[in-house]
């Protein structure tokens, strides 16, 4: 069965857990890259959540456990940041906080795959990342064999599979259309609009706002279909809307305060698929 | 008497020293942290200052001394950062540069409530923070006497004021309304607008922006309010004319730079409050 | 001979390297300061570039070396990022990977003084500045003749020849208008406007988007004027669409996305100069 020949999913509980978001207002850990704090905690503030970035390891292990979720992103990685990360991340486990991980780069240096394998083994709700860092975890995670001899998003989505498998993770691989699996189903959103690929942090962005629902709803699968579709949305409409990229990060934040159940429910496009 | 029965001050002498900030373009040297540090430069820059966010112990001594005040901001400490903040702080006093402090979620970690703290008893010239963050310091510097009793707003008024006190500085109490006491009288500022609270460091930049106004006017009490006046007036007819929280960061900073007397005279609302 | 008398040069060119940064998307590594990380790698982005921002000594070596060119700005340098900015320099410099110094506010204290002073000794393809910070490595690095004697625009620019011919780098400094020399020959840039300097990190920004240039072109000469020009001609239309420095920032990033042919060509104003 080809993707496009499935019926696209009720997108009703979506809205509900963004409407959860915007009534409960989760405290969100976030220890995040300094290059998209800033628009990361903006990003949070507009879907309704309650951002904090802190990333010190004398006191990430008390703030992770006032917080209703954390977010782990190792973009401008150093050695003090991993031990923060490593830190927060196991409190967080012996307190029942869920936790995302973004593989920001995984495979660009050695260093940097080694964090982030490191970090994909402790147990998070959820990985976000795009194809290659989804492969490059995988990859490692896995039991070594090669994926390099499939092709394209299929590839990743075996990749995605397997990590999911092997990590207990939900695992996000977002790129012109986002795909999330649990290792058994994958769902395919089809939201979003290639403008959001020339502002930068906008995938970090995602990963935060994927935090967020975490933090209000229990069910890894569905926080994370939401958040996903809840931005794709907003940023195909702030897309649309803008001459150029300075325009659409501005208009991506309006939207994310603004949209409306009947404006989300017309415009979001959430199918199963089965790879083939 | 009610609050509300008050007349306005007279908000001549705050347009004077927004003038002044505009002619005499202070550097102002800002040890702040990463989520805001491109915002509050921005703002800074929006209202006439000259901004420098320098934060390495190994120069924080030399650029401090040449620097017309100091802003201090613990968003996104660590250990290196305090000791640097020591240091600056240390050297402003002895060269008789004014500094403000911004205590940054203050009781959320112990860690965090300690340099506030520690912070706070070094003689700045103004603290800024938001109820909860105030009253923190002030259970920590005051007498030990609890305030729980009291409520909302008027707690954090007489928390406020105990840290005046206690502290010497100013202290300014930002939300719905803002606050400023200097332990005796208190001035209430009328401006602002909710949507200001969805965007990240709005609070940051407000204390900046007081830290522009100690860089010419000697009378920390009168920097205070006419800084936090402008931020509030600027903000609000920002605020007014954003659909979301993109559009009002970036419509707040094009107001700091065009706002006209006549406007700011007309919006400008501040009053004396006495706790009832 | 006047500068004003000058024949413009023939921009054409320049367009070219604009047409290949867009069509081979260049990889440029920054090791860059916390303050303007966003903007550039957002300015990047919008010419087609493809950012990363990657400043750990555990893995800065490895990433230039895949990297086609580097950015290193020491805007909120401490003593761990000098050394990361050394060891990525040595490889650059190992594996020929062209890299470009933005050594900012270099005057201030004696430890960036210092810092920059060595960095410019490591063979950079161009160092950017403005005026005082180019007079200031220009001094350190020069036979120790003070260049006091001479006044503004000129003064800086013997110092710029000086500094190219000590250091074998191209030299721009920029200001109300933008300077490029590389010892010997001066082109002048008369392309930008008074309401950049109101936003932060615009010219960090044009150091980055050189470095994006230093990636498909390997003549550095060509490639700084061609940054220069397309970031000055960009900045002008968007600050003549703007209010204010917010709406310029945003109104940049979609100008330096959008900007054709036509216009660049009609706009773009170079010149050779000659000092007097």
């Amino acid at each position: 069965m080809r993707a496009d020949e499935c019926r696209p999913i009720d997108v009703k509980p979506l809205w509900t857990a963004i409407t959860a978001v915007r009534d409960k207002a989760p405290l969100i850990h976030n220890i995040t890259n300094f290059v998209v704090m800033n628009n990361t905690a903006n990003a949070l503030l507009a879907i309704g959540a309650s951002p904090a970035m802190i990333h010190s390891a004398d006191e990430v292990e008390d703030f992770v456990a006032i917080s209703q979720a954390l977010v782990v992103n190792i973009g401008t990685l150093d050695s003090g940041l991993i031990a923060a990360c490593k830190l927060a991340v196991m409190r967080a486990s012996a307190v029942g906080v869920p936790w995302i991980l973004d593989p920001v780069g995984a495979g660009a240096t050695p260093y940097r795959r080694l964090a982030a394998d490191v970090l994909s083994r402790l147990k998070p709700a959820v990985i976000r990342g795009n194809g290659s860092e989804i492969l490059t975890l995988a990859q490692q995670a896995g039991e070594g064999r090669g994926v390099d001899s499939l092709h394209g998003a299929e590839t990743a989505l075996v990749a995605a599979q397997r990590l999911a498998k092997n990590t207990g993770a939900v695992v996000a691989v977002t790129g012109a259309v986002d795909y999330v699996t649990d290792g058994a189903r994958i769902i395919a959103i089809h939201n979003g609009h290639p403008l959001m690929a020339r502002v930068t942090g906008l995938g970090c962005s995602a990963t935060a706002v994927i935090g967020a629902f975490l933090g209000v709803e229990s069910n890894a699968f569905t926080a994370t279909m939401a958040a996903l579709t809840l931005f794709g949305v907003a940023g195909e409409i702030a897309a649309e809307q803008s001459p150029g990229p300075g325009t659409l990060q501005v208009a991506l934040l309006d939207m994310l305060y603004t949209l409306k159940e009947s404006i989300f429910s017309q415009r979001a496009l959430v199918k199963p698929y089965f790879i083939k």
